[in-house]
């Protein structure tokens, strides 16, 4: 099984080959905060790319989830934090969803074959899903404005590692190896490895502490999302 | 002082601000086989990102060094390898230069406050230079074919480690973060480190292995090739 890691949304052009299957990840936070509406119930989640979008669904009657600089919309129902998204508020319910970086990656790799979102919270299911599929495995790292992140860097390492513990992993490029060595480093010690990284220091400044030991927990959930084209919605697989 | 990293040609404009100080960097080779030319004595490098360019100068009796996918053209005098530029033919000659990815690089930071050729072979120098340059520094990997790669980034990693010795150094964001783990994790044997390479493995299969020791031995040159707008020359400073 080949696995190749795409650093930035950007680059993905430079990656993207026919049949891949493709994986999301946006450690802080996105990646968790979907997994943990479709573990609470929610029936589907609606990625949204822009504010204006978002807002129309609102006064439609949505649940909406918008967050810009790692702060919730004043619009919205929810920011960018999993633990606002509770089974009380969400079962049953479609959510939409708008994210600084997450649904851009999302916009990148959605003609891919298959789209699924993964994070340390669903490490394994995710992996064992990927296992199932044909074909190449192509991580997405939401990054930061297109520039690369540390922590969507170590997410690609850790499910290289996880891959390849399962399976006969194969790096499709040099960027896989650079994930793995940082894993490594990091492993005994995500969050304190982190410590110095940029977003770390905005989840800080937005009071959102927790949620950064939260997103590094690794299998919380056992919900793969995956994206369904024709209808534009990620749904629990 | 700020450094920053951009791990691919094709993220540049995600990090770019007025006034950087850019430096290209393409470890295996470009970078040094450019300071061999000019160390060696050559008058200028003018580089040129397509093979017809190359070709025209090379009918109106420029020596022209041209490489793709790690080997030489037919049509020129020279390869990629630094070895190839010794002082009997290059010394007050100009050289057209074209390679797979070293001069993308370029064309990306040309229009930069000032623009660097960077790599082992002149760290130290570099970095002196890059003390006397106010604003930001910011490094541009080559990369491969704008995927990202382990040498331009380790680079990254040795470099901020020098400037980080010599002055306050301050990184940009993450990616300068990334390159100083794999460089901490590498630096007691980087050719070791870089066998598992992407490019490492085209180098051995090219039959260049010497070229790779090479390009990894640090202040073997004092020369820093400089980008010169008004003429579109490299020269040295």
């Amino acid at each position: 099984m080949i696995l190749d890691l795409c650093l930035s949304p950007a680059l993905y052009p430079y990656y993207q080959k026919e049949n891949d299957t493709v994986v999301v990840v946006d450690v802080f936070r996105a990646s968790a905060t979907i997994c943990a509406m479709l573990h609470n119930g929610a029936a589907a989640v609606i990625p949204v790319a822009d504010i204006e979008t978002a807002r129309q669904y609102k006064s439609a009657g949505f649940l909406v989830g918008a967050e810009r600089k790692t702060r919730k919309c004043d619009f919205a129902d929810f920011g960018n934090s999993p633990f606002d998204y509770t089974r009380e508020i969400v079962d049953g319910k479609e959510v939409v969803f708008t994210t600084t970086n997450g649904t851009m990656a999302i916009e990148m790799g959605k003609e891919s074959r298959r789209l699924f979102i993964g994070t340390f919270s669903n490490i394994d299911a995710l992996a064992d899903k990927c296992m199932e599929s044909p074909g190449r495995i192509v991580v997405i790292c939401a990054g930061w404005n297109n520039r690369v992140n540390v922590e969507d860097t170590l997410f690609g390492g850790a499910f290289a590692e996880r891959l390849s513990k399962k399976a006969d992993m194969t790096p499709g490029s040099d960027a896989v190896r650079i994930a793995l060595t940082l894993w490594h480093q990091a492993k005994s010690d995500p969050l304190g490895y982190l410590r110095q990284s940029d977003h770390y220091q905005r989840l800080i400044d937005n009071s959102a502490t927790g949620d950064a030991a939260y997103c590094l927990q690794e299998n919380t959930v056992s919900v793969v999302p995956c994206y369904h084209k024709e209808e534009k919605k990620l749904r629990a697989q």
